[in-house]
């Protein structure tokens, strides 16, 4: 299983947006979009390895946390462009309205798609069993990085990055590495990763 | 200059689509939209060393070819999303049905973005003393390419891909080269391509 967690800073956590302009009005769910099309899309095929949670800070009720299950996943569901992915986060997040407390519990919205209050750390400590990597700008070369078979998964942050707290957080339990010498979107760090792992045969 | 070459099969060539639903309406233009953002996009920051080539073959007036000039554009113009990049599309295919013949002239829609009846061939024709490559399936492992310096153009199909025909055309003239060992969406590919010259330090 491939694991993508990606820290969405001020995505909104409710349907307050309009779908006609996503960057602008919903704190960058767009971005999310395009990293669910990443994690998940191959051509004319659907990556059913993968599981990626995507934790929502922005207003108006923050923290919210969706799981994107690949096994259990319809591709159908998850359609590539952003319009029809932005409508299964719209889905997740009205049926978050229903999640009271702090609780960890999850809501089953759609077949492989999950919503809770989960914060960014509850989502780090549920995988703390897992070889964890943060994808950092200055972090070991992801060519010379030895992954195991199974059992990865990639931290990312969204426009706005980790916090200087975060990634104090993450020191000691995941290993930093870089994909290459610029500064990358999430989505496209998402596609690199992916393809990287299938070229080294991390299924 | 990283030159894209994109050949778009049913991408449709007048605004006769909807905004709401690029997937089922515009002949996948969603797909173009984000294979501009894989060209184009860094964090924060945009490729000005990078020109990409649409051909678009959809009704009702096929073919139109728009080019996207990183050193011209204004990162203002092309945000990351979908449905911006595609006004952008919607604006160069109204101004291209002032476009008479078959004459490869090129009209500037907006400031690096131009719109012409060039055919996919006439586009590989204008690039054919650019290195060219072509990406497929089963191409030599681009680990193992030696890239020029400079004067690099990649061919990719969208979700049809090319024809037995195209690549009998490109024989001889485009090297075929792979990214990995399966399938992947236009997008990735940029993406992973443009990373991979990052890499290795092709400007």
């Amino acid at each position: 299983m491939r694991v993508f967690i990606v820290k969405a800073n001020e995505a909104h956590t409710d349907y307050d947006f309009s779908l006609k302009d996503l960057p602008g009005t919903s704190g960058r769910i767009d971005l999310i979009c395009r990293a669910l099309n990443s994690a998940f899309h191959l051509s004319h095929s659907f990556r059913k390895n993968v599981r990626v949670y995507v934790t929502l800070l922005g207003p108006p009720s923050p923290p919210k946390t969706i799981r994107f299950e690949g096994p259990k996943l319809r591709p159908k569901i998850l359609n590539p462009d952003e319009l029809s992915i932005a409508k299964v986060i719209i889905k997740a997040l009205n049926a978050g309205k229903n999640l009271k407390g702090s609780s960890t519990k999850e809501l089953e919205v759609l077949p492989g798609v999950y919503v809770s209050n989960m914060t960014f750390e509850d989502v780090i400590r549920k995988n703390i069993r897992m070889n964890l990597y943060v994808l950092e700008e200055g972090g070991a070369d992801i060519m010379k990085v030895k992954f195991p078979r199974n059992n990865v998964a990639f931290i990312l942050g969204d426009h706005i990055g980790l916090s200087e707290e975060d990634l104090k957080t993450l020191e000691g339990i995941a290993k930093k590495i870089s994909i290459g010498p610029k500064a990358y979107l999430t989505s496209h760090v998402i596609s690199y990763v992916n393809i990287h792992l299938d070229r080294i045969g991390v299924p």
